[in-house]
């Protein structure tokens, strides 16, 4: 892959310009807002403007809802030979690529695991996909080429090429990042009625624990809502944790004596779950905390 | 305070010794295990033993359900001459404590806001407390000597002493620290139904989320069977913003066109909740994400 060109130059967007500089290409830019483009070029990130001729990758990296028709649109101008794009969901853009009538042998699904808190390109940075998974999720139409330039783009960004069907990855990101972001959220908007001598007690669990919330409400809307169904299952599965815990705590502070035991089991049985489910996350053998000085000796 | 007590050498109280080891006190330290107190010595926390007679301070540093029983048995041992503790919850160990027939006047509950994920006097470190609130909850019928004696502690700790009613610190730390360890761990669980490639594609977003999901599965259900009330409460309250979120979801999902619009106002007026509830916790102004790089110099 010579020559790129990147379709929105959000977070994102940006970071993957920025990335390809770093490698030696330099990315054209196009985004719906002049001053953005020209503000990813400052950074270093490209030249601000359509190439003349097509180049070999275009990588469309608008909100999730206007993916489709920024694909159709600039094969149609033939902007690029090949297009992937970022958006969090995959299977819903499939679909309204191929209701489009976009060439779908061109097109190959992709989804950086990466992001910010922060949005737009100030955020950005090249190293944002060091080591991250970048799922690629190619149709049954899609050419071989097309694959192997999104698996490039994967690459250049320093990111690992991970190949998935389209609705296990929408399954998979509703587990892992989608559900997480609305508890998060759910969690975070309950704050609001805490009075500042109670948040004046926040360590940095609660903290922790509701980090992504602070991820832009328009971008994440367009997330959930695509990937809808996915997330609901989730939520489903996790509410009825929560209501074993909450029946739980009912009963241990209004129910009878002799119902305390066997709440007690499932309060315990639910937060020995949560140890279990988190040391499954790859790089949490040590619970996510690291010894230090005295400990890390002994 | 010239001399101090450490009833119980696991994280929180050999961590105490450690602090006051480092300010000049040579703690005396106690635990029914006796391996524990020697490896709190080792560690350089006191010296194992209680003291001949009685000191100025005994932190009662055992599981938040036997401290009023301990501080009974010291008590009748004269074992110093004013108490404190460090269990999380503080009107029930106060209603416990009467009830046994305690001296209230030489006792001060005491919550130091910090801790890790893992346990044992090996997580130990004396700087745990630094800058983090301590709070306080006097009884009405406590001496200011057990008083300035419990501050004096968590200043020594290096804490930033609070004084707070007890029924008014268990809503609080319900809000900022029990509610969102229950919600972590049900989402932590969750997990154990994700396959591995599934959770190969996890980020920081969901390691952080469920962080705290990975502590002491005992010493939780002691802390939340002990103020199950007030925890019950922020989780009926959460569960109303999740289900409002599901409920969007599942209109966005399966709902007639006509209810979208409606179902994506519902789902990001909670976002937007979450991205200013998140704001609130001291410490947020950025959302918790450092700039850095070109981000910060622009």
């Amino acid at each position: 892959m010579r020559s790129a060109v990147v379709v929105g130059t959000g977070l994102i967007g940006t970071s993957i310009a920025l990335a390809l500089r770093g490698r030696g290409l330099v990315p054209h830019l196009i985004d719906a807002d002049p001053a953005a483009a020209r503000l990813a070029e400052d950074l270093g990130a490209g030249v601000v403007g359509a190439p003349r001729a097509p180049v070999d990758l275009a990588v469309i990296a608008v909100p999730p809802r206007h993916v489709a028709a920024v694909l159709r649109q600039q094969q149609l101008q033939g902007l690029a030979h090949d297009f992937t794009d970022v958006a969090s969901v995959k299977e819903r853009t499939q679909q309204e690529a191929a209701a489009l009538g976009c060439d779908l042998t061109r097109f190959v699904g992709g989804h950086p695991m990466a992001g910010r808190e922060q949005s737009g390109p100030l955020a950005a940075r090249a190293e944002l996909f060091r080591d991250r998974p970048w799922v690629l999720t190619p149709g049954g139409d899609a050419h071989g080429r097309a694959v192997g330039r999104a698996t490039r783009l994967a690459e250049l960004c320093g990111a690992r090429p991970v190949v998935m069907d389209p609705r296990r990855h929408d399954r998979a990101v509703a587990l892992v990042s989608h559900a997480p972001h609305v508890v998060a959220s759910a969690l975070a908007a309950r704050l609001l009625r805490g009075d500042a001598s109670e948040l004046g007690l926040s360590g940095q669990g609660v903290r922790d624990a509701t980090r992504i919330a602070a991820g832009d409400p328009e971008l994440w809307t367009d997330i959930l809502s695509a990937n809808a169904a996915a997330v609901v299952d989730v939520l489903t599965d996790f509410a009825g944790e929560l209501n074993t815990v909450a029946q739980a705590l009912r009963d241990l502070a209004d129910g009878p004596p002799e119902a305390r035991p066997a709440a007690r089991g499932h309060l315990n049985t639910v937060l020995v779950r949560g140890v279990q489910g988190r040391g499954r996350l790859p790089g949490t053998s040590t619970g996510g905390v690291r010894l230090s000085g005295a400990a890390a000796g002994a």
